[in-house]
């Protein structure tokens, strides 16, 4: 007994959500025809719509619409500052502290040689082009403090620094509100290594 | 900083998959457009299809794209067998086992007086009428052994031994390859009970 070619169709699709394996493909697709039929044709059309419209800002290489994305296109920013972040999630983190008034280049991943991720993949030659628009004067690298993140920062470090350009990277150290006793000593040792006169 | 207008749709039109939350919505949103735009158009058409083209069946109530299911269409079927089962995953598991070669009738779902799904909204009297055609003389109750799976059978069993049918429910017992030590009390107490002569 096979279901419904419609129906065998969209859970063959549903697969290419991440960490939908074929029960769960089965389960939300019985879920959504039975329960949420006005839901699945939203996605649907949401999915559709996506796929169509939205392609990498020129500038700073997020999701827009148009050609240039609205964090690209404020004026009020600061040009001399360059923010290179791993994803358009940490771009809206960073924009929540209030603290940072430049602009952004989004690398849209992280470099992992074994997933054959390498510069190409989060468009290097677009980064430096980028960075050596003659504006920028001092690159901020906020990249994930991850094995493969601080990699990333170390090798875009490295390259920027042959150009001449000032490289930074975001503080490292105790969290705000961390108990000395709960830090792991990786982070504590780079505290004491960082730390500052008072 | 909001993301463009065509990933927000998406990233809300995704919270119609059941367990499925902001942050999900949007790692799922960002993983779909940066590493699956294929997926995620095969993914949309697929959904408009099924929304479009799925609908139930007129004798079984499962889904299918024609009036009749495959399975109802069947002629080789014994039609003095109703089989009645809570959802199509339950039946393809009873098809499965090649032991049943009656018809169904699939609930799409269990009552559940607290969810608000009562006799209506299983299609009972779209049952009631089913069984009672004069070629059905034995109704075989498969509803899950859940509280509400029991609930269900309980309800649908009363009725029809009203209206003069044969019903019977699956056996209850030690599961095939069981060790009485790891089974559960409540399953031994049934086994005990329903102890069968050899």
């Amino acid at each position: 007994m096979k279901p419904p070619s419609a129906l065998a169709t969209l859970i063959d699709a549903l697969r290419a959500l991440p960490g939908v394996g074929p029960k769960s493909a089965h389960r939300i697709a019985y879920h959504l025809m039975q329960h949420d039929r006005p839901g699945a044709e939203r996605l649907g059309n949401a999915l559709l719509n996506a796929t169509s419209s939205l392609h990498h800002c020129a500038k700073c290489n997020t999701f827009t619409e148009a050609d240039i994305c609205e964090t690209c296109a404020d004026e009020e920013r600061d040009a001399s500052l360059l923010c290179v972040v791993e994803t358009p999630a940490d771009q809206a983190m960073l924009e929540q502290t209030m603290t940072y008034k430049g602009f952004y280049f989004v690398l849209m991943g992280r470099l992992s040689p074994l997933d054959g991720i390498g510069p190409r993949e989060i468009h290097f030659d677009r980064l430096m082009k980028r960075a050596t628009d003659g504006a920028v004067r001092e690159v901020v690298l906020a990249t994930n403090f991850t094995n493969e993140g601080e990699a990333t920062a170390h090798y875009i470090a490295q390259a920027l620094k042959a150009r001449g350009l000032a490289v930074s990277r975001l503080a490292r150290g105790v969290p705000v509100g961390g108990e000395l006793e709960y830090v792991d000593a990786g982070t504590i040792a780079r505290a004491v290594l960082d730390r500052r006169s008072v």
